[in-house]
């Protein structure tokens, strides 16, 4: 596990998933599953969401996750943002790094922070002004969500994704990926629209976060893989989805990603056993919660090492 | 729905999802569920398994379920024969199409036919040889299971399977094709192999046959689709897989994987709410059965339709 990994997993589970969950997690027991992450070898986590406590309860100790998890060695601490106010409080916590949801759609814009696209960029632009000001070693991540489509709005035009993108970095930021936030992507369409979107802005082009609604989670990570994407958003447990998407549910999983990419012998860094370990702290957590996998219930391959996949 | 398809979808669930399971689906029901599964637009089922009732009585009725395929427009009448007495019985029974069980792991070989590697090589060209006298319009396939690992014996060589592959085709079976019968497979791997075997015999490189057991069905369907698999083995609600290699289960779901084909604007023939409506045919004859899929469960997105999907 010296080598550098050739893929990054952005866990996203104790932002997303707790905060698509009716339940709240305790406090203690955030820390303990992020703990159980970062010991699965998990070294950027979306760890809270700075939004007003009323309307997430789930996230109204995002500062205190936030500390414990600066404490974690060799972590990026990721928080999400969904404009200035949220962007302030995540950099007093300390974050690492900030991402910012931008609907690729105009009805999922409104519908899930009342606010246009236009608008959105102009906040982009503003919380990158402070970032820039109070804090210019973070970094500022955009996710360009309901990319491959919407549920609200139907089809969403790949001009206005790759115009999206363009705009963003535009406003200074450093990242900005494709969410399939609805589930609605297909492989030809994500090799398509990451094409472009790396032919306009380059090697800031961010990370793929892709839906199991279809079950074509791990089809859509290989169609990304594919096209040079090199991060990809997961959760443990599939958990989350996205709750202003009707019928829109399932982050791809990280245990299957993580062995999809070990078996082909692309390095992540993450100890599978370990990471199926980390199940625990997160049902303890969340006990009534059901979690998904197929990886964690068939075990791994006889014979099957991390080490020796790539010769396999 | 007039253009030839790009894909074919072979279901196998009559055959292998029925005999994996311990439940015996009353014949009259699996004659309902072929009818739905053919006005769904499937071409090619594998429907019934020709072997001695007292080892797998849910195949007792093979050569009823036979003729009642034969009735069905258009549809390639496929059986599973693992051996030259169940050949006889199948051409007796009147299929247009013979499936032969190879296994590449020697273990997996013994485990499930009771015979070597090589003994099974000359069994297939008895089969051939019978069938050019008796019935020369019949295709015969192979499927080289455990093609990408085993549970039994651990890693298969690819040298071993592309052998096989070139062996059984010099027998003179027009297909061969892989299976991924213990769920081992990734991208990579299926991407490696397939390459080498169609090096090796070409056009005659037959199915895909890949399972879900971690997850990786679909993306090791895309793999197989990129480097020129154009037939793909599944079954309606995933059920089945291999009850001799333990720990093994689920094949990939006909459900998503159409989806994912279509949503690609890849054509099936397939029509996708006539699939979900074949899912209730299905639970009439195995009301205890789970049935597994992702896209029945969400639905298609908004907007979808078959026809336009190719310009989504």
């Amino acid at each position: 596990m010296q080598e550098t990994p050739a893929v990054l997993i952005s866990e996203v589970g104790p932002r997303d998933g707790l905060q698509s969950v009716k339940a709240t997690m305790p406090t203690a027991h955030k820390l303990r599953w992020l703990d159980a992450l970062h010991a699965a070898g998990l070294r950027e986590i979306e760890v809270a969401s700075f939004v007003p406590a009323k309307r997430l309860p789930q996230m109204a100790d995002a500062a205190q996750v936030v500390r414990h998890a600066l404490g974690l060695p060799g972590l990026t601490v990721m928080a999400l943002v969904p404009n200035l106010q949220g962007a302030q409080a995540a950099l007093d916590a300390g974050v690492h790094k900030l991402t910012i949801p931008v609907s690729a759609s105009a009805a999922h814009s409104l519908a899930n922070v009342r606010k246009t696209r236009e608008d959105m960029v102009a906040e982009v632009r503003r919380i990158v002004a402070l970032r820039d000001e109070r804090a210019p070693g973070v970094i500022v991540e955009v996710g360009i969500s309901t990319a491959f489509g919407c549920t609200l709005q139907g089809a969403v035009a790949p001009d206005d994704v790759v115009r999206l993108a363009a705009q963003v970095v535009a406003a200074g930021v450093d990242e900005a990926g494709l969410s399939d936030t609805t589930g609605m992507a297909n492989p030809a369409q994500v090799r398509r629209l990451f094409t472009r979107v790396r032919a306009e802005i380059g090697e800031r082009t961010g990370a793929a976060h892709l839906h199991n609604t279809r079950g074509l989670g791990l089809a859509n990570c290989l169609a990304a893989w594919d096209v040079g994407v090199r991060t990809f958003d997961s959760s443990l447990g599939g958990l989350g989805g996205c709750p202003h998407a009707p019928g829109a549910s399932g982050n791809v999983v990280t245990e299957d990603l993580v062995f999809m990419f070990e078996a082909m012998g692309l390095r992540t860094g993450v100890d599978l056993p370990r990471l199926m370990a980390a199940r625990d702290a997160l049902r303890a957590g969340l006990p009534d919660e059901p979690l998904y996998g197929m990886t964690p219930e068939a075990g791994l391959p006889k014979g099957f090492t991390q080490q020796e996949a790539l010769h396999g």
